[in-house]
């Protein structure tokens, strides 16, 4: 899916697309998901359907590339040498006021996808599969320095760690997740649970 | 609120108080919490909205209360004599098939309470909050005992922990929490955080 999705966007710059992203984000937080229309999307980017179809297949695809586009840079070149450098740095990459309207944006994202299969897919396959595996590719590289045993039980997880900081911090705390709650969630929490000592 | 509460739902009998759970339970399962009306209650239970209205003052407080009810027993009442123990008899007090239907349902109360102040209100007040404070009687106990350093930094995270395993199952790997999970998560995570011994 994603060597076709590359080829089909190849034919638009970078520039352009970045435009397109942004406009797709602006009408989501405006309307939300059901209510934004390919056409309402043609119309702000001055684009014609027949283009945003044939570039990206349908809203789904479209929506959560858009999603995809805000991450600040891929996880997978983060490689500090230890496991706690590589966390705190990839949690360092968004700022909290970024961090607080991707946030939304995700839930309002999650809870349409409860009642769509397609977006849920979508979101699965674009965001959610590709940030797990880089993460298991960040702790594979802590097992093999020795960092963690390779029969710590935690090991299975570590996403289940890092997603229930951010998606309890709302529910319990009532407040977005920041930088500074991450990384002391990190050192408090899943280093431990990993057996990997704290800081000094 | 609870002290007021208590005394206006004392006029029915706990069998009545049962029923009309169970009604409103079915009716939120049915058709979801925004489009469920006292007049449905009133109806399905064959009672006057003016009842339902004087006992629990509103919708939110009933749907609440309702989803309380489900609860096995009050987690204050286990004290195994270890945080281990304590832990897996919480869990297990809840089976599978119990633990799924709630699930469905709380994910459906938290979507609701979004664009609904009252709702999120009545969750927090009388469904998260309490089970907020009898956690940390749990974990106070286990530091009160020696098992737990007064000074581990993932005291300040047992809740986010915990609601986090629930929370993120679904989304993570596509099905609802099971008992087995959730004792494989406390024994792999919560408990190593804490720095409490894992079993051998």
């Amino acid at each position: 899916m994603s060597d076709i999705a590359t080829s089909r966007r190849s034919r638009i710059t970078p520039e352009r697309e970045a435009e397109l992203y942004r406009a797709v984000l602006d009408l989501l937080r405006e309307v939300g998901y059901d209510a934004l229309t390919m056409d309402a999307v043609a119309a702000r980017t001055r684009s014609s359907k027949a283009t945003l179809y044939r570039q990206w297949g349908g809203k789904a695809e479209l929506v959560v590339r858009a999603m995809h586009s805000q991450k600040p840079g891929g996880i997978a070149d983060v490689d500090t040498g230890s496991l706690r450098g590589d966390l705190h740095t990839i949690i360092g990459r968004e700022d909290d006021c970024d961090m607080a309207q991707n946030v939304a944006l995700m839930r309002a994202l999650s809870m349409a996808a409860h009642q769509n299969d397609e977006l849920r897919q979508a979101l699965r396959d674009l965001l959610v599969e590709p940030e797990i595996d880089e993460f298991r590719r960040i702790i594979g590289r802590a097992v093999d320095r020795g960092e963690i045993r390779p029969d710590t039980p935690a090991l299975d997880y570590i996403v289940h760690m890092l997603i229930g900081a951010f998606a309890t911090r709302m529910l319990i705390d009532e407040q977005p997740p920041t930088q500074a709650f991450l990384i002391s969630y990190v050192d408090a929490v899943v280093l431990p649970a990993l057996g990997v000592s704290p800081p000094r």
